[in-house]
């Protein structure tokens, strides 16, 4: 069974390893969110793309919940020390990552040539698509100005509420395969991630929302909250700003016509939707709640 | 009493240290080569001015001889798990360095502006200069073909012989102060280091040598070799495929015209040389080696 996760970072990764750990090896193909990305010390970070890869390659630290396990923080340490720029979070182990593809692309190969070779080298067999090769980038609009995304996300700790999500894109082009992984999907799955800030973005490289409308699969998506909450992050208090609440039926309406179900936790009242809902425990603590989530999915599309 | 003193890496650097030992603060220039700088992931590395840097900071490895006290590998261990480049061995802490040099460089600041700010984080009260801001590079002829320095040094481990060192240069301007630092200094030293490929391209770069031949300071050598045998690296070997010997006098012929005194070890036999011979225990194998040997320095120029 052929499937296709479009997938933000950290709790879209969990699913995506889910996904892979319920499917047989090769049946998994996930869309990275790429407009997250951001140059720190020069160096080409890809937070989404880095979460699911070390997911799906076992190298994720399950506890903190973003990054590598084992990580170590000598060389930002030293970056510190001489003046440099520290506010991103790099550990030793995630900047050999960053150093491979920066190098990479500063030789013209691209993003998604490259995530292929790195997702080989870590002996990953799911395919792990970066959205486009193309430049993308998230300007979140907050009543304190207008940031990057990592800007707001990491160096102001989300604490301004957003009032909208712009995306700076210059008719970026799907990365090669992404279109066909849709159109050949025998499922399509919505990662649980933010709608307005990881999937909004991959919806919005022309094509890609066009491929999920037209499809032939079911789309199935999880939502991201549990008990109207966000399991972590900012999104809640973004839906409700934004959407006017967080119920099921709000996370729906940032999909419209692209999903036949949403698979919803235990703790959110069904409430009137357009789709069908499927209701399970999605808080993911560790691979086989993952997996077990992923198996729910996969059954949604039966 | 101001002292210039041209330089190559580990054992130049020592010299540094000594000499910013025995004089007072400020009184010390460095001039560092830079022919030597290597592009590694995409990073600007400057072995020669990091040695320099590392040594007068007091950060350096005295052990090893080079890079810095209490390394770790960890990120050039995820470089090379993730396919990279993993010939030039890059620590944790000498990582830090590169990264925030390369982010400045890659943002327009000359290597100059850079050095200096890098130094001031340091605490170092000694000046350090490149010999330039421009492009300048290393290529060693050897019967095996030709290598950049770093190709030749790390990755062949200097194991063919030498022909020729030839510079690789496109009219390169001696850095902001360089030219000043020579004339205005009250002594001139030639560090320990190779007269071809560490202190020749430091007299290749325009202006640099006619402002040590019109000196009105005296410039002192110190020998790299000590029983016309190099202490580390292929410079005994350079000398005699390329000089026809070993002994003080070749060492002297390196620097015709420059240099009013060359300090050379116990273990060289005087020889008839065209200039003043001093000498002295020459080692340098801790930083009261180094002092020691630039006191003799110092006292040779009065």
């Amino acid at each position: 069974m052929k499937v296709t996760c479009l997938s933000g970072g950290v709790g879209g990764a969990k699913l995506a390893r889910g996904l892979q750990d319920a499917l047989a090896p090769g049946e998994l193909t996930v869309v990275g969110n790429v407009a997250d990305d951001v140059e720190v010390l020069g160096l080409y970070v890809s937070p989404d793309l880095d979460s699911i890869l070390y997911a799906l390659a076992g190298l994720n630290d399950e506890e903190r919940g973003w990054g590598r396990a084992d990580e170590s923080w000598r060389t930002l340490e030293s970056v510190s020390a001489w003046g440099g720029e520290d506010w991103f979070r790099l550990g030793d182990l995630d900047l050999g990552l960053h150093l491979v593809r920066s190098h990479a692309l500063g030789r013209g190969e691209p993003l998604s040539h490259v995530t292929a070779r790195l997702a080989r080298e870590a002996g990953v067999e799911s395919r792990l698509l970066p959205a486009t090769d193309d430049r993308l980038r998230t300007t979140v609009v907050t009543p304190a100005g207008r940031f990057s995304f990592q800007e707001w996300f990491v160096a102001r700790r989300h604490a301004d509420e957003v009032d909208a999500v712009e995306l700076e894109l210059d008719r970026p082009v799907p990365a090669p395969g992404v279109i066909e992984a849709i159109e050949d999907a025998d499922l399509i799955v919505f990662a649980p991630s933010n709608p307005y800030v990881s999937l909004g973005p991959i919806l919005a490289v022309p094509g890609i929302r066009a491929a999920v409308s037209s499809r032939r699969a079911r789309c199935v998506a999880v939502s991201p909250l549990i008990g109207g909450r966000a399991v972590k992050g900012p999104l809640d208090r973004m839906l409700l700003r934004m959407a006017g609440g967080t119920s099921p039926a709000h996370v729906v309406g940032c999909y419209e016509g692209l999903i036949d179900a949403l698979v919803i936790d235990g703790a959110d009242a069904p409430a009137d939707a357009p789709v069908a809902l499927i209701v399970t425990d999605t808080l993911m603590r560790d691979r086989d709640d993952g997996r077990r989530l992923a198996e729910t999915v996969i059954e949604a599309a039966a």
